[in-house]
């Protein structure tokens, strides 16, 4: 049934005609019913008296949620707006628009119904406590654009609360296209993650997210830097989360100084930063280096400055080769998760993410392609199947 | 672009065969993209990096929020689980199906988003605080078997604390309908408001809210009762609630009793209560007596015997005639109130949706035809056209 009435069409609005704007008008996304309701025989099956048997059925067996209603099928996609982009903390009301951009990411290139909820607290305790009393209408929570340090707390306790994928795109999205492409880039230029030295500027959410993934993968050389230098066990000015990846990098070949100092001879560079880094400092790198500048819009390097010195360059950007871009991730992780009915996402699920999105190239592979495009139809359905093995693999999938 | 990827179907399950069961699979709803996102360039207006400037825009003037995000044409459909349909206190997940089923009621017959939040609490103050911090994510707030007298409490700080429409359907749908049905009851049989006896039976959220509309109709002798008898000032066991209810209805000719005492020579008798009324108890009606036995699925009097003894008979039921179904507001209230960017849903408002719906059966009005159907095509843009009026007039309307 095409409904009788519908929202009354926008037809000026302030930035009227900027192609982007256009593009906005009336926001990017709605509801579609599913279950018909034309006549009163499909109503009294959609609704009052037949749902009422529905509603018993789970009330008996609440697993049975997971076959009658769209919430296994569901994303919440949460912020409390306070790093939106690169714009900060601009409030939940300007972040609505990223929101759901992501939602009709989630549907477009997962088949996951993603809802944008945008939260008007920037308190940890109350961004956990509201999440967790929103919890039985979600099968999944995936936090957006929370400002860091903060998002790992918030992360943290609400995997420990539910028992549903809880999962903050800005570090662990980021984290699983940065190893897929890292992961070519080595097998281009002949290296082994074990011999490897690794520098990553930035300690905020992907920063941090990225270190873990490559440790995990198996670098064992890698060195973060904030914008002091870098993150080591001898500094008395780093936050508890900063204190930690300082550990887990601790005693590697360059162990205190600056930025440039870690680079000088440093096989591989993930800016993630908004900083910027010298082409000299660039220079200083090892033969067939490997630069990733992930700073959106401005790249820590410009790909044509670190194209003189390193081999293989990746940025953020969709106007250059290599775009590390996280919709290559997160829509095939939620779909792979929820095939699975996972009540997590693991290390092992993330990890698989990216070696299926690195092995979609490994044929085609070359330099100025590590990555697959988004576009490729191919992505989503590879990383939803290895998400789901990985699940079952991991004792976290209920399917 | 059709997803590459997708839920997987679901073949099997425990109750299939069952066309109720069969209607509910996957859920009753989905998330549907409305802009595009099949290519490079659609996919950075959209998204990264165009989204930004929308963003931007927003936070610096956020009635822009009106604009460019979906937030105006969405309702969160709230609820706690605590009274669901007649099954009462059946918890967050499976109350599931019926937010569902008003979501997709609310897109079918009003062009509304409807988004099911299903509660993890039950605690008064922590609704009202979980749904202020999810406020910016939505255009209103349709609460939602939540039961009384907490309803109450929390819609009324939720009208207070946000300036969106706010709309405890089980009490304000109900009213309106029933309202719509009696004035053309009461035209039928030569009635007035004024000069018209009316009972009420049940002190729960629907009568109350039933309660108060037909006194603001110009009703004016009115008594309401519950278990114990009518709700007069003279007792001392009555909640808050039904204390102001009393206050409300005082002074009427039958001041105390029972539900009998109430209808012996009454003209209207309105069941919202779930209990049974013995027919010698409706016989004492006054002639041209009106019945609306609204409890589901079974009416406080049977259509057939209320029938013996009034002229005109409604229930809350599809397969009997003038069924008094909220679908015949709701959507086309929300509606209304969106189409004029209203801060509130008045008083005004509730009444000028009572009278669009009586008045589109006015011509063709008959004892079995007080009320028009659900698939009538004009009641969502009649209700939806009143109540965006009654929002000007009352000075809510920001468009």
């Amino acid at each position: 049934m095409a409904a009788p009435v519908a929202p009354q069409p926008i037809t000026e609005h302030p930035f009227a005609g900027d192609p982007v704007f256009d593009a906005h008008v009336g926001g990017k996304m709605a509801v579609a019913a599913t279950a018909a309701v034309d006549s009163r025989e499909e109503l009294s099956k959609a609704y009052t008296p037949g749902v009422a048997r529905v509603c018993e059925a789970i009330a008996a067996d609440p697993s049975l949620t997971q076959t009658y209603t769209w919430v296994p099928n569901t994303v919440a996609v949460v912020t409390d707006g306070t790093a939106v982009l690169g714009l900060g903390d601009i409030g939940p009301a300007a972040a609505m628009p990223v929101m759901e951009g992501k939602a009709v990411l989630f549907k477009e290139f997962g088949g996951v119904d993603g809802v944008p909820i945008c939260l008007d607290t920037t308190d940890a305790d109350e961004i956990v406590e509201t999440v967790v009393r929103l919890a039985p209408s979600f099968g999944g929570i995936n936090l957006e654009d929370i400002a860091a340090p903060r998002c790992f707390e918030i992360e943290d306790r609400l995997k420990e609360l539910l028992d549903i994928p809880v999962f903050h795109d800005d570090q662990h999205g980021t984290a699983v296209v940065v190893l897929a492409a890292l992961e070519n880039a080595l097998r281009l230029t002949g290296r082994t993650y074990a011999g490897t030295r690794v520098v990553i500027s930035g300690a905020g959410a992907a920063g941090v997210a990225v270190t873990r993934i490559l440790l995990e993968a198996g670098i064992t050389d890698l060195v973060v830097t904030d914008r002091t230098g870098i993150l080591s066990t001898d500094r008395d000015d780093l936050t508890a989360v900063k204190r930690t990846v300082a550990e887990l990098t601790d005693g590697r070949t360059v162990r205190s100084g600056s930025l440039a100092d870690a680079l000088a001879g440093a096989d591989v560079y993930v800016g993630v930063s908004g900083g910027t880094v010298p082409e000299e400092v660039v220079a200083t790198m090892a033969d067939d280096a490997i630069v990733f500048a992930l700073a959106n819009p401005h790249p820590e390097v410009h790909p044509e400055v670190a194209h003189r010195h390193a081999r293989v360059v990746a940025t953020g950007r969709s106007d250059f080769p290599n775009q590390i871009n996280n919709v290559l991730a997160f829509p095939g992780i939620f779909r792979g998760a929820f095939d699975a009915r996972a009540t997590a996402i693991t290390e092992g699920m993330k990890l698989a993410a990216a070696h299926a999105l690195a092995a979609l190239v490994t044929e085609e592979l070359r330099e100025d392609l590590i990555v697959p495009s988004p576009f490729d139809p191919r992505v989503g359905p590879a990383v939803a199947s290895a998400v789901a093995a990985a699940a079952r693999a991991d004792g976290v999938a209920r399917a």
